[in-house]
C-alpha cells in the first residue's frame, strides 16, 4: 500500500503501541497491519487506538467497533443514494485532553437528495458534572452525593434532512456509558438508543416499513421490547407546548442495564443493522418525486418545529451542551439546513398537510 | 360614527360598567365615549375595559394604557417604512377564563422592508406555579413555600426582523409584575425591560445612534443606570456554549422595585418613548441599501443562531412556555421567518461578517 504523509504518521504511532503491547505477546507485524487497515474500514481512524480495541473484550471497545462500523456503513449508503456525487466530509477531532477522547462528525449539506445529513461517534470520558448527575439521578441512577463521578460514553448519532418533502427526516442514535466515582466504585453502565421517523407527507407503507425493521429488531430480543420502546417514543417526542409528536415515532429506550451486559449489546447491534433497511428503501422510492413550491414551504415549517423539539425539549441536545468543554457543531448537525416559522400556519382541513398534523396529533400503531 | 356589530357590543358592555361605575359619580355619556374611541387609540381594545383602566391610578392600569399606547405607536411608525402597504395583523386573544387576561398579537410577515415582525401586548394574571416560583426565588424573591402565590404581569414585547441584512433586527420589552399570595400577603411588584440591536453587518453611527438614544433616556434617571443596565445587556444575550453575544447589546435590566413605584414607571415610560427614536432612522437609512446573495446567507445563518439564543438560553421564551396555558405562537413570534445552520460555518478573516463577530465575542462601549 502508498505511504501517505497520514499513514506513516500513524504507523510511527502504531509502532510505540506496538512496543507497549509486545510485552501482551502480541507481535509487531499484526499491530502494524491492524493501523494500517482502519481507515478504509472505518470513516476515519478510530478514537481509541485500534490496536487496543481490536484486541479487547472490554465492552467500551466492543461500542466504538460497533458505532465506527455503522457510521461507515450508513454514510455509504446514503452517499450511494446522493445524486451530485457528493460525499461526507469527515471531521475528527479531539478532546483538549486527547485521553478524554474525542469523535469523528461526517456531514453533507447540499446535496440534491441530501439538504443536510450528519453521522456523528463521540467516544468520551469526562466528569459527570452537578447538571449532568441529576439528570441521570432524575432518572434512577443511585449516585451518592458525596463522591466525585466520571463518564464514559460511546456513541452514534444521525439525523437525515433530504431535499425532497416526500422523504422523511431520519434520526436514530446508539449510546454506551458506564459511570464511576473517583474510587472505581458505584458503577452503573448501561445502553440507550432508538430510531425515529419524520414525515412531511403521510405515506402509509413508509410508516409501516420503518416501523417493522425495527419491530423485527426488537422482536429478535423478546417480544415486550417493541411495544414499550414504541409507546416511550411517542411520549419522548412530544412538543408539549404544542402537543404534537416531532413525527411518527419509532423506537426509544434507556437505561437498559442487565447482569450480563452483553445481552443489551447484543439488542443494539441488531438496531444498528437494522438502520439502512429500516430508512434506504424509502430514499430510495421518494427520492425523484415531484413536488410544489408549497410543499416546500410545508416541509420548512416542520423543520421549524424539529429547531422547536431538538433546542427546547431533546434531552440529547441538552446533554450535548453540558458536557464540559461541549461541541457545539457536533450537537448542532442535528439541524436542517433551512428551517421556517409563521404566525398560526394551519393547514387546510382534510388536505394531506392537515392529516400529518392529526397523526402528530394522535400518535398510532402501523404493525 | 357609524356602529358596526364590534361597536355595538362594545358599547353595550360599556352599558355594564357604566351602572357599576355609575355609583362612583361617573356620567354616563363620558364612559360611552372612552368605550367609542380606544379602538382608535390602540391596535385592538384594551384587555381589560377601557373605562375602568382610564379612571384608574393603579399601577396595573397604568402599565396596561402605556403598553398599549407604544405599541400602537411603534406599529404605525414601523407600518410608514414599509413599502409594499403591507399593515400589521392584529390577534386579540383572551386566556380560557376571561377574567384571567389576554393580549393583542401584532404581526407582519413577507413584507418588503420587513420579513417577519411582531408587537405584542400582554396583560394577564395567573397561578405562580412552581417552576415559575423557582425562578422568581433563584432572584432573590422571598415567597415563603407553604403559600400559594398568583401574579399579574403587563407588557409589551417586540422583534423585528427586517429583510435587508444592512439592517439590524431589534427588540425590546417591558413589562410589569405584581405577585401575592392566596391571602395577599407577601406582595412584591417590580418592571423589568429592555432593548438589543442584533446586526448583520457592523455599522458604527447606527449602533452609536440606538445606544446613545437608550443612555439619554436611561439618564434622565440616574446616570448610574445606562452602564449597569449596558453591561446586564451584555451578560444577558450570551450564547454561552459558542462565547458569543446575540448582538451589539442595549440596555436589559430586572427587578427594579422602588419604594414609590412611580419612579420606576417613570423611567419605563421614558424607556418606551426612546423606543422608535433608537431604530427608525436606521431602518429609515438603510432599507434601500444593495445586498449580494452571500449577505443574505450569512444574515439566514445569523438568524439561526437568533433562533438558537431564544430556544435555549432565552428567559421570556422559557416564561412563556411555563405560563399555564402558554400560548406559543404568541412567545415565538420572535423567531425569524427563515433560518439557516451550516456545519462550522466561519467567516474569511478580515471580512465584515469576520468584524461583526470579534464584536460579539469581545463587547464595546458605544458611547
Amino acid at each position: 500500500f502508498k505511504l501517505s504523509k497520514g499513514r506513516s504518521f500513524r504507523l510511527l504511532k502504531g509502532f510505540h503501541h506496538a512496543r507497549r503491547h509486545l510485552t501482551l505477546g502480541l507481535s509487531l507485524p499484526v499491530l502494524l497491519a491492524a493501523a494500517a487497515v482502519d481507515r478504509e474500514q472505518f470513516m476515519a481512524e478510530s478514537i481509541t487506538d485500534y490496536a487496543q480495541l481490536h484486541d479487547s473484550q472490554d465492552m467500551k471497545a466492543k461500542m466504538e467497533l460497533l458505532v465506527l462500523r455503522i457510521q461507515k456503513e450508513f454514510c455509504e449508503a446514503l452517499e450511494a443514494e446522493e445524486t451530485s456525487g457528493a460525499k461526507f466530509k469527515v471531521d475528527r477531532w479531539k478532546r483538549k485532553n486527547e485521553k478524554d477522547g474525542g469523535g469523528i462528525t461526517c456531514v453533507m449539506e447540499g446535496g440534491e437528495v441530501l439538504e443536510r445529513a450528519a453521522v456523528n461517534v463521540t467516544v468520551m470520558r469526562a466528569p459527570l458534572n452537578p447538571k449532568l448527575q441529576e439528570s441521570m439521578r432524575a432518572r434512577g441512577k443511585i449516585l451518592p452525593a458525596d463522591r466525585e463521578f466520571e463518564f464514559f460514553a460511546a456513541g452514534v448519532s444521525s439525523v437525515i434532512h433530504p431535499c425532497n418533502p416526500h422523504v422523511p427526516t431520519y434520526h436514530f442514535n446508539l449510546r454506551y456509558f458506564e459511570v464511576q466515582d473517583q474510587h472505581g466504585e458505584n458503577r452503573h453502565s448501561w445502553f440507550g438508543g432508538g430510531a425515529d421517523l419524520t414525515p412531511y407527507y403521510l405515506e402509509t407503507e413508509d410508516v409501516v416499513l420503518f416501523h417493522k425493521t425495527l419491530k423485527q429488531a426488537c422482536d429478535r430480543h423478546g417480544t415486550h421490547r417493541y411495544p414499550l420502546y414504541k409507546r416511550d417514543c411517542d411520549q419522548y417526542f412530544h412538543n408539549t407546548a404544542r402537543d404534537e409528536r416531532r413525527g411518527v415515532g419509532g423506537i426509544f429506550f434507556d437505561d437498559l442495564e442487565s447482569p450480563d451486559p452483553t445481552t443489551e449489546f447484543n439488542f443494539i447491534r441488531d438496531c444498528a443493522d437494522a438502520i439502512i433497511p429500516s430508512y434506504l428503501p424509502i430514499v430510495k422510492r421518494r427520492k425523484h418525486e415531484k413536488f410544489t413550491e408549497a410543499q416546500r414551504d410545508w416541509q420548512l415549517l416542520r423543520r421549524g418545529r424539529y429547531v422547536e423539539f431538538n433546542l427546547v425539549y431533546d434531552r440529547g441536545t441538552k446533554f450535548g451542551f453540558a458536557t464540559p468543554g461541549a461541541r457545539i457543531e457536533s450537537v448542532l448537525v442535528s439541524l436542517p439546513l433551512y428551517a421556517k416559522w409563521s404566525y398560526k400556519h394551519t393547514p387546510e382541513v382534510g388536505s394531506p398537510e392537515y392529516k400529518l398534523t392529526e397523526i402528530l396529533k394522535n400518535p398510532k400503531d402501523w404493525v
